[in-house]
């Protein structure tokens, strides 16, 4: 389905009137509705890292480690978010820090994890990472399986939770947007798998879930797929900034 | 003052319990309380075009012409606001360009007018332009007065009037952070005559105002001028969010 005919049927949607009444924050209370895991509160002087794969990394400056930076916070939903966290709880006195990579899986976040998060010494650390621990098996022949994911993204924050007590983890659903580009059936049901073990790997750590994916659902109601995402796998700027709408509402201060 | 001991004047006077009653919902209340310009409505399929200075232009892409896109929204205070525009009216089908050039006084524009504005056939024009106008003028030698200002932006905005009836024109005050690198007290009350003139040309032309400037001022009671400010011109990651915040104030689906 190309752009044209989705935005047709869009439209045809649209004219039927259910759209009119939806919002985006009805979309954000519908998303997080079921999820039990608690807010992560924001305190004075907070340092807050995000770490993740090319979602989070979009375009950073790898070179620099300056908090608050236009060009270390790269111009994703990072950026989005941070910005609207400075803004927002500007007397806050945050230091947010982005280190995410791209085409990272949780094995990698792991391999940097010393100079890229626990020197750092975050009081909240926000993690969206799995799409490519998935993505990979069938694009690069990785060979890691749903079970190394698990396991990998368990030491990994056990292992943070020994260096770093009282850390707060945020962990960002891996989400895909099917019929877009690089997304199709064949995904599923095996990338549900790592949506699954994120949850459970998030309440298991007491970690505040954001579902993206159903963030991204429900979202579905007032535009088309290929409106929030480029390829399936990285958002548009509308997606980005949907995604940091749902961060913000994660948190509180 | 370096930052340092901004913050820490900042932060005794936090403790004064001063800051706590304050917001940034009652900053852009505060700031816009004086403005009797008419907010704008975006309408379904607007077209949006962002113009002005680097403030603006904020590392856009100037080699392509796509909407919606991050390579040509650039990473400044128009990324912050298009995304979230196309987060929030995701079922209008906005078009959101940015065709700002660093350096741009209001003659630059009008250079280059018929190509990066008309053209691109607006329902809805953004302009921010006229530090560069003043600031050149100590800096570069550039001959312009206030005069040559008022003039160049009434005849371009009225020339946009007559190639597109019925455009929208929102207006952005040109702002300065005194006491932030570039900007100290030789600045004034030279400076305060550009703002003077983009509020009078605002209101001459029909045209929604953003009171960029008692908007920061109002941000100093949250943090100092540094938090929001590089270099007293161009915004940080927080002024560019605040920038954003204001922008979306002046709007409406």
């Amino acid at each position: 389905m190309n752009q044209k005919n989705n935005r047709r049927n869009f439209v045809k949607t649209a004219a039927t009137g259910v759209i009119a009444s939806l919002s985006i924050p009805s979309i954000i209370t519908s998303a997080f509705a079921g999820e039990r895991s608690k807010k992560t509160i924001l305190s004075q002087d907070d340092v807050v890292l995000f770490q993740g794969d090319s979602i989070t990394d979009w375009g950073r400056d790898h070179n620099k480690n300056i908090a608050n930076d236009f060009g270390t916070l790269g111009s994703g939903y990072v950026l989005l978010t941070a910005s609207s966290l400075l803004r927002e709880y500007a007397a806050k006195n945050l230091k947010i820090y982005n280190k995410g990579i791209s085409g990272n899986k949780v094995f990698q976040l792991s391999d940097r994890w010393d100079t890229d998060a626990l020197t750092i010494k975050p009081n909240v650390l926000s993690i969206m990472i799995g799409v490519n621990d998935y993505w990979h098996t069938i694009t690069s022949g990785y060979k890691g399986t749903l079970d190394v994911y698990r396991d990998d993204y368990r030491k990994l924050l056990d292992r943070t939770q020994k260096a770093l007590p009282g850390v707060k983890f945020i962990i960002g659903e891996p989400f895909a947007m099917k019929g877009v580009k690089a997304v199709d059936d064949t995904w599923y049901p095996a990338f549900d798998g790592y949506r699954k073990v994120s949850r459970e790997t998030a309440a298991e750590f007491g970690a505040t879930f954001i579902p993206y994916q159903s963030v991204m659902d429900e979202a579905l109601k007032l535009a088309p797929a290929n409106y929030w995402s480029l390829d399936g796998v990285h958002p548009s700027a509308a997606g980005a900034a949907l995604m940091a709408y749902a961060w913000q509402n994660a948190v509180k201060g």
